[in-house]
């Protein structure tokens, strides 16, 4: 199986975005273009499945064991709808992965024909905190949902990240958020 | 422009789904195959935007003015993705939409490559309530989510609706839910 560098979106998404509509500060500056001295913020490859991306999503959450063929049969799947923006940075010293998260756009029949984002899985490697990549990418995909034409963007987070999450524009909903687990 | 009546999704979901699942009670008993007098279960198709699904939608949120080419367009990129299951009811007598909701499958990569299920714009209209279309909907849908091997289904509420939810299985995370508007 091919493992190759085709991107599951059009890389100019993410370096042509408009970075003066950011809302919050980085010390230093960072950016789309300039992530840090030999990071890359790209969309993801199915390459990526041999450069620690799993590595960083089993921080996150449970990840399972899977192979390189359910990997890249779920990406091609997401690449054909053409709704999925997921977004990892690269340290390209290394070859790995350090950072992913994810923009969902789902469509809607109201406002229009509109369309919604959704921000998901938003994970930092634990040895690569404090290089800001959470608000970078976090910022990026905000950015990125309002340039696609999403009426809103919406996500789910534990009440000590509502804070973080505020300082992009986004507020507390009085909606309540409820689910039925089936399984892990 | 054909409206015509090729459904979103294959029919014999909804027909085939294992009611005995199905977790509320119904007085008069009702079900996918047997919705009440006159009335029919089944996938959205185009010619519903001519049956009023606009009219139903309207009670919920805003629509805008959409033209049957702009619903159609997104008709057909659902139907291309595969993962939206947009439900009507229509009351065969008069040839009108009376009811829908929504189950959108999101894939992921963690869970080993899971999908999981958010519903979505459950309305029914205002002069057919009491026919307990809302929760032969999300029932449905919800027994839907699970035989399409969804890990967890999830959905966003206003309070006063959380005790309806909890009926069908939901549960309240103690995550928030976060929202930042771009436009009407």
């Amino acid at each position: 199986m091919l493992l190759d560098d085709t991107p599951l979106f059009d890389p100019a998404l993410l370096q042509d975005l408009d970075w003066s509509g950011n809302t919050i500060s980085f010390s230093p500056p960072i950016s789309p273009s300039s992530p840090g001295d030999g990071l890359v913020l790209r969309p993801l490859c199915i390459a990526d499945f041999k450069r620690g991306f799993y590595g960083v999503l089993s921080q996150l959450a449970k990840t399972g064991d899977v192979t390189a063929e359910q990997f890249s049969k779920k990406f091609e799947h997401m690449k054909k709808t053409g709704d999925y923006y997921v977004a990892v940075v690269e340290d390209t010293n290394v070859g790995q992965i350090i950072a992913t998260a994810t923009l969902i756009v789902e469509h809607k029949f109201i406002h229009t024909c509109a369309k919604r984002g959704r921000v998901e899985d938003v994970v930092v490697h634990d040895s690569c905190r404090g290089k800001q990549l959470g608000k970078l990418l976090v910022s990026a995909l905000t950015l990125l949902s309002k340039k696609l034409n999403c009426y809103k963007v919406t996500l789910e987070c534990s009440d000590k990240n509502v804070a973080f999450y505020q300082k992009f524009g986004y507020n507390s909903s009085n909606e309540t958020y409820m689910q039925f687990r089936f399984f892990d």
